[in-house]
């Protein structure tokens, strides 16, 4: 199924959020051992705990990577489990080259058995480091989600520079929808070609929506970064769909007791709820 | 010793020039399995080829990548081996992210005991996306190289935009110069935040050694992409110094014949002289 019909279809069974999977080493719960094997225990018992009600889950590769090969075994892993579990699955690797290196990266995440369904990708090489991940999207059912206004205090020093009446993260999404539009899904409208946009900036998302109509945008920043439910609203269409909003320490270190699992399970409703009550 | 100072130094008992480890399966030479144990053997006699006269390797992560966790295994042990035999090694990953996540890659490549020694990082994200790094490089003496001006044809898409009395790659060399300038070293007077400007922008590159003194520039585009020697030059300040050359297919792959580690260090030292030339 074309990726953002297989998004909006879960988003409607379940809710529109994401479940970062951050899997911090010094964070960890208390009897998680802090190595990849506990990496993998912890990443498989979050996945466990969301798996009803969230659409995907996001493994931030980072965390994977720092801890070298054996972590790269465990994010695979990882993967795998929450595909297995009917999750989707965001690999947050912002990836980004150019030419034949990024057919590598488009082939390493995004190849047809990938357990990836989609990954996050960085714009800044322009649409040669964009071109070679739609071909796999297109291709192999798969999506990305390109960085256009993302969440972090810092983000305006380059995303906000004014150029012309616009500035640079309006003119990205005009780049993302204009690439957006030849990869329709059938049944949602939306693109396989997705966006990234902070809940910290309300009033940046509420613009980039009606500049972006037929891109899904994935929402990070909820809850611990300071992001709240009104917040988000807007990245979504009036029917609710078109979004979906990202939370990871909120959810995954909601207790760092033995009661960890739970206590996700139970964040992660609370969160569903308010979000699905916008609509 | 500090990453610029030990850059600069080597350069000037070889040659400034850095040799990309862009090991793609298709294009490996006869004999070589097309799999991890081949990249491997590969990026060694790669490594050895080249070790008398090169700067440093530049390992391309996403041909690592697309081989799973046993590509990343390959990896590191190619950059160790690199490291071993005398060369820096500077992992082109173009990593990015913010906050705590950054910090996991900073640890995940530029930690104290890292065989690699600079890492590729692309600047959408802000300051927030560089400071983390920043701080591994000056506690560890490593070094990072910033995505300013980019090889490829559509780099100008977003790096080109005009804004105000300049444009966007602009700024962001005068970003680069001000983290830079914290970071000095020594007796080279650079410093340890490097730039990416690439060789097939030769006036861009005038420009932007101009409002970066103190950054070192990794040039790609040299060869294959079409980068010529007289393109390079303004990379360099009037002494040779303050500047790596890269070329990857044009060496690695000169022939694909059981001679290809004669073929790229002949292909090497013709660089080198060609470049030193230039002097």
């Amino acid at each position: 199924m074309h990726f953002a019909d297989a998004l909006t279809q879960r988003s409607q069974n379940t809710a529109p959020i994401c479940v970062g999977l951050d899997p911090n080493l010094s964070k960890l719960p208390d009897g998680i051992t802090k190595d990849a094997a506990g990496v993998l225990s912890f990443s498989k018992g979050i996945i466990d705990a969301v798996k009803d009600i969230a659409v995907c889950v996001k493994p931030q590769m980072a965390y994977y990577e720092v801890l070298g090969w054996e972590g790269m075994k465990v994010f695979w892993e990882s993967c795998a489990y929450a595909k297995e579990q009917g999750l989707l699955v965001i690999a947050d690797g912002k990836r980004n080259d150019i030419g034949s290196t990024c057919d590598a990266y488009a082939d390493a995440y995004l190849h047809e058995h990938s357990p990836i369904d989609a990954l996050t990708v960085s714009p800044y090489l322009g649409s040669d480091g964009i071109k070679p991940f739609m071909e796999r999207c297109a291709k192999n059912e798969k999506g990305i989600f390109v960085l256009v206004k993302t969440s972090n205090p810092s983000s305006g020093e380059l995303q906000d520079l004014p150029c012309g009446d616009e500035v640079v993260h309006e003119h990205m999404a005009q780049l993302v929808e204009s690439w957006a539009t030849e990869h329709l899904g059938s049944a949602s409208g939306f693109s396989c070609i997705g966006a990234v946009v902070g809940a910290t900036y309300p009033e940046e998302l509420t613009y980039l929506r009606t500049l972006m109509p037929h891109v899904p945008i994935l929402i990070p920043g909820y809850g611990a970064q300071g992001g709240e439910a009104e917040d988000v609203r807007p990245g979504f269409v009036p029917n609710g769909t078109g979004a979906i909003v990202n939370s990871s320490r909120g959810i995954i270190f909601a207790s760092s007791g033995n009661d960890w699992q739970e206590a996700a399970s139970k964040a992660a409703h609370e969160m569903a709820e308010v979000i699905t009550g916008l609509f």
